[in-house]
């Protein structure tokens, strides 16, 4: 059932270079091609500049645009703890790893095209004003035609918009939601959704009906103009496969972010 | 005595930005207004994303030109050891630390002019061709406008020049030299000049001379366009006034090497 | 005035051994002649193997007791800042610290006798039950023989004494205390207490008395048997100087903290 | 055939414990189960506190002895690329790492019984005296009961026996090996021995004739106590399966190397 707030196009994103030195991480070579946008480690929370070039040139060769995916520095952690940053250092810690990828994608001949917040940063950033300035500063010191992806809903899409930023808000088709439309930690029992019908039928209901049931039944209302498949669930590639299906089965096309209309 | 070699324009160069978190290094304040570009240090073996931009407003302050100081990977060993790597590896780790510095330079409202490689990199560059290529490919992908420093008469000069950089031949007034050319090691008993006057001595000599005196009292003929100043030596300031002071009585003029005729 | 709690010896204490690689930090060899007992950084926070056995070697000439100062693993933040581990990680970690501080020990010829959780560790352990038996657990698995330093009237006294640990409750004569009992933010205005003769008083008022004024002018009762003095205080060793004079002419006894009857 | 100097009991021993933060490494579930000693990253080149807890606790489920493998302080390169320290430098950064997988194995109830060098330090103290000289001093300091680990007929099992330490002489079944006794390095093409059978016929070639080919057909006469299987050669489990089999039908026992008689 199609409402009047149907999306009729959409992008589909994933996480991607988050390997370091000899340690691997995802598999970028079979999720990459099946995305519209890539979101690259910019090596504070994981890659490093070999790894940056590795995954840069994957997405070229598959013509699949390229973003910049920072987060706090903080390796052994992957990113994923609240390291206690003020403003002034998430948006200098945010503009360095801008500037490391950039100048990697310059050397691969691709260029930049989003910047999407990495793992607490991400999360800290969609609830906190001042957070969310700091990166949002950040990129439009670096380069304001990048699109800046934030959760959709969140504060972040709200100081993008107003710093006049092009945003794309996301939602998450392989991840539980609250019922304040956050994610549920990754310890939640129902936090990662791993089946691959199930995580498409999430995603042609959300984009058709713009709703997202809350992990407790509340009806969230959300409009995404990109749908993220993380590269460290199990399956990613299936659920990206299933996803891409059920889409264009539902007569929805797939664009990257920096192509859709806003 | 002045020759036909005489030289009538100088830069004068330093490194900076080389603290670390809470560690602070050299004393940069003192020492940015009295050169006329200052190499900083891009967080790979010292600096991190805030004193990049602490650096780069320091030098704005006092409208000194500012370039880039990548080095090795190496945070414990600040830069000065020779740790192995590719040739790729060497220039995807000095593009990185390029992108990160420029990142910040754009976000302090400042123009990157040069780059100098530091400690080993610069070593390892002036010495074999394969890693000086390596250096000089990372600076032409990312901006082949910027000017090159390279330790006077080195291969890193001539690999450079054949690549179509622009670049900058730099002398040494507070470090011994041996007959090849090369620095002494720091470990070496003479290798360290300290005192003001003797160093303000060398640079006139070799400015109006073209030679400067080895270790073992052979002539060496160089050619600069630039003379370091190194942050960390002892007096760094009180050598760097010296010298200035010493230039311009000799009617030798001081300007920033982006503005040096080439 | 003297009552009759009074405390009639007390042993002193220094952080020292916070240099990293070609990064010094605090003046080590002036302050540790002048205390009883060091707390010296693992490697975590600050610190390295060689820096270490400095440090130790340092201690030993001057025949101070040494102690470990295990703090988060976050070298950028200097372990000031509360990086979200678990208690398991917090075990573990302070375990891994003990670990490599105990063995440059060894080879150093000494005997550790206490451990002092550094900067947020500290406070965080000093106020939550579950970090602090994180680290009360550490300490009993490594060598319960070993001291535990822990803030006067915290809650890692209680926990490490119920663990059977022995605890030296300490007390600072360089910071201000907030009427909990806690030490101001080192942003706050009165949160460094700078001035030799203002810290010695503070220290005879509150061994003679056992009370010390916090920044409301509550009264704080503690019964410490350590007084800290901050190695990165400004002129951490004139505090020091004056306080070990001020301790003497008192009649109170200065002996390192394993010597203390408890 | 079996000659006179046939090996009627070895060891088997495997690196584990290389996962470091989020980073899984190797298989070590599979494999520790199927040697007799394991040798336990101690956060220098891999691993990290709670890596080390997991793994020696997995150790202690199956009985297998427990060692440790340092290496340089180098995670990026995994500690296979020489890091130019001075033999204080390693013999610091050795005793160190000892100290913390020993304060790790206190909490976990196991006994460390060895020392096996990792990767490019091993290779390195296996060729020079100086390098070799700085492990064994770190062993000797930390605990000389530990058995030292070293490439069979190298320098370091001179160096290590002068010290009056017990050495372990190792052999890998699974490397190919230059005539001059080194491991082939990893990028050769016949470096690596994936090939269970082949790997397992090496192991009792060599075992009862003391007897293995070189690449260039020369014969390298070795006299192992044990042999080492590769956790992260592809197949690790399906080596060592081969070879315990292999070496269970010729009748030679597979013992801890610390209950080898020596």
């Amino acid at each position: 059932m199609t409402g009047e707030n149907a999306i009729h196009e959409i992008d589909l994103n994933c996480d991607a270079g988050e390997s370091f030195g000899h340690w691997p991480m995802g598999d970028d070579t079979a999720l990459i091609p099946l995305v519209m946008s890539v979101n690259i480690a910019c090596g504070a929370h994981a890659g490093d500049p070999l790894v940056m070039r590795r995954t840069l040139l994957l997405a070229k060769e598959h013509s699949i645009a390229v973003g910049a995916h920072p987060g706090y520095p903080d390796l052994h952690g992957f990113g994923r703890r609240v390291i206690p940053l003020s403003p002034d250092e998430v948006e200098a810690w945010t503009l360095a790893q801008l500037g490391a990828l950039d100048a990697m994608a310059r050397g691969a001949g691709v260029v930049l095209r989003h910047v999407k917040p990495h793992g607490a940063l991400y999360n800290t950033a969609a609830d906190d004003d001042t957070q969310a300035a700091a990166v949002v500063n950040a990129v439009c010191a670096f380069n304001p035609d990048l699109t800046l992806v934030a959760r959709a809903g969140s504060r972040m899409v709200t100081v993008a918009r107003e710093a006049g930023l092009r945003v794309a808000e996301e939602a998450f088709i392989d991840r539980g939601y609250d019922n304040a439309g956050r994610l549920l930690p990754r310890s939640h029992p129902t936090a990662l959704i791993n089946d691959p019908e199930a995580a498409a039928d999430r995603a042609v209901t959300l984009l058709q009906a713009g709703t997202l049931a809350a992990d407790d039944g509340a009806i969230l209302h959300l409009h995404p103009q990109t749908l993220c498949v993380h590269g460290d669930t199990n399956g990613a590639a299936a659920i990206a496969s299933a996803v891409r299906a059920a889409l264009t089965a539902a007569g929805i096309a797939l664009r990257p972010l920096h192509e859709l209309a806003h």
